[in-house]
């Protein structure tokens, strides 16, 4: 799509991809809960695809829920935690700068009893693992921060996260959306218990996802979608054989360099003058962009006609400044003149 | 595929579908969320296909709910209102021979303080209006039955369900993942305030659905996944493009003609000594078969290794009798001795 330079809020389906799961709409379009053995080769593609995201996390395949997308994987993580405790309820921590589908689910839990704690970030972007540490209660069951930020691209910490639950005895969870494939992940290592991914934002097709939950058949998780004992019986619902196998097709042949076209803005941009956000712990393809004044922002826009967002795509249509860039400390007019560009993604060398 | 009669638990992707949904998936792959002018046409493809969808039902577009598919509108119809009663709690009416997704809601329900009645079907397969009206209470909230069974065919009398629960100023909730498409629907000629339906049973992509209801925005229905303001705000999540169009396109150019498969098989049957379930009130394409001795089996399976079920997909892989056949008052032998043969199915014509 020429002048595309939103890829945080969706990439295209790449041709492994939808070479993959084209046969799934076709040859083999069985539901794969059907006990014959088209059922069972449509059963056993969705295993295989199972493996190979597990294996991207250091997790087993036995702890990977698909979903329709990260945002069902998030309400499920929080609402099938909190559900557990709907009697006595207890409380949640979490961040200012989370995406909307955290933010408004927390909103929800807080509507019918549940304590949360919104984390402010640091200037930078940043959660501080201390302000983490101080929010801990006695009644807490669970922590969910986000991996990389949608619209500033900052990393966080997330392996000091998952160490400081662990130390407590409280559920980690991480939203992965930005994530996945981009930066390295490894659920023990980070001691993670339930990450959310999605397919659209690593080159596989809008519509699917997956929630990780560690120990997924002991976790007594609530399910959001009761079905017919699909995944574990965590989520119902016919499972979309082709969606996942794209998934998986998306993982497996996710790029490992940077496109051209990162080049080509890399020389543009420093004809303008403007503040990227976000610190130093950022990904490459992210940018969150602060022109100086209204001038800079009239000649960014008229030079570069690009179809970029101003906040996520999820914010783009409220018309209000993005909480993300409020909680940073700006002012509305500051976040009026801020702009998301996000270049295609690729595998981050980060060692 | 070979020998496949298992269309009731998925159909293929027609043509038709897979080209509406190309254009989405490569060329503009634009989240439909984004302010630029991908995004918004993306946005009204997908608004196109909800006045598509919603004239399919005598809808309002504003009224269309898209889901990955009926399960998932299924829960959020049921929890959707329950919710909304956390606090008082109240009484859910529904079948014994509902699909599982709606059984383990409300078994869900159950656990967490709702009273549900589960109406038991006649031995034709039909509820009877006389036993809803029957269960009804002062504290009624809801009324969920579904409209074609997935395992029988049978077509339930939703039209006078909707009457009574108007009469008592009741929500109906109507499931018509077995039916939409195939039977006529007017959801304000049937007083239907929910309804929930699936793309995979009608040849198109698997992970998408919709529900229905009725002044969505007025609803106060609570969202099962909360998100960025999608859907109304009633339903959170990427809105994943080339499946609603797929969906759409499905709606479209739905066949109005039986299959030549349908001749074969009616010739083929009446060589077996078998009983047809479900009444005389069934759809064409969906048989449930109890053959009347285990040499019968045995004759039918080694002469006609067709693939299908017992019971229905999402029962298959479980191993235990169909919930749908005990409910009927089959012992479990007969059930062991009953099989799900189902056709490509098509628009029948009611009048």
């Amino acid at each position: 799509m020429k002048n595309y330079y939103d890829y945080a809020a969706s990439t295209p389906v790449s041709q492994h991809v939808l070479d993959a799961m084209k046969p799934w709409e076709t040859e083999n379009f069985s539901n794969a809960s059907s006990a014959h053995q088209a059922g069972r080769a449509s059963s056993q593609a969705i295993q295989r695809a199972r493996e190979l995201i597990a294996d991207k996390i250091g997790a087993l395949p036995s702890e990977i829920i698909f979903t329709s997308g990260a945002s069902e994987a998030n309400n499920l993580a929080l609402k099938g935690i909190a559900f557990k405790h709907l009697d006595g309820k207890g409380h949640i921590i979490t961040s200012k700068i989370e995406h909307k589908c955290i933010l408004n689910t927390c909103a929800f839990l807080e509507s019918i009893g549940f304590d949360i704690t919104y984390l402010s970030p640091e200037q930078d972007g940043q959660i501080s693992p201390s302000s983490l540490e101080a929010a801990i209660r006695n009644n807490t069951i669970l922590i969910s921060i986000h991996h990389v930020n949608n619209e500033l691209g900052t990393i966080q910490p997330i392996q000091e996260f998952g160490a400081i639950a662990f130390e407590h005895n409280i559920l980690f969870h991480t939203d992965a959306a930005q994530s996945f494939c981009k930066c390295d992940i490894d659920v023990d290592d980070m001691d993670i218990d339930m990450l959310s991914l999605s397919g659209h934002k690593i080159y596989g097709p809008k519509g699917i996802g997956a929630l990780y939950v560690r120990d997924a058949r002991d976790s007594e998780l609530v399910p959001l979608i009761h079905g017919g004992g699909q995944e574990a019986g965590l989520r119902g619902g016919t499972s979309p054989t082709s969606l996942i196998v794209g998934l998986a097709a998306a993982v497996e042949f996710y790029p490992t360099q940077a496109y051209p076209i990162e080049k080509q803005f890399l020389e543009v941009m420093p004809q303008f003058n403007f503040t990227r956000n976000g610190g130093n712990a950022v990904v490459p393809t992210t940018w969150s962009v602060t022109f100086h004044n209204d001038e800079e922002v009239k000649r960014f826009t008229s030079d570069c006609p690009w179809l970029i967002s101003q906040g996520s795509a999820c914010n783009a249509l409220s018309n209000v400044a993005s909480h993300v860039l409020l909680a940073l400390g700006m002012t509305e007019e500051e976040a009026r003149r801020t702009y998301r560009i996000s270049l295609p993604p690729y595998r981050i060398n980060e060692s």
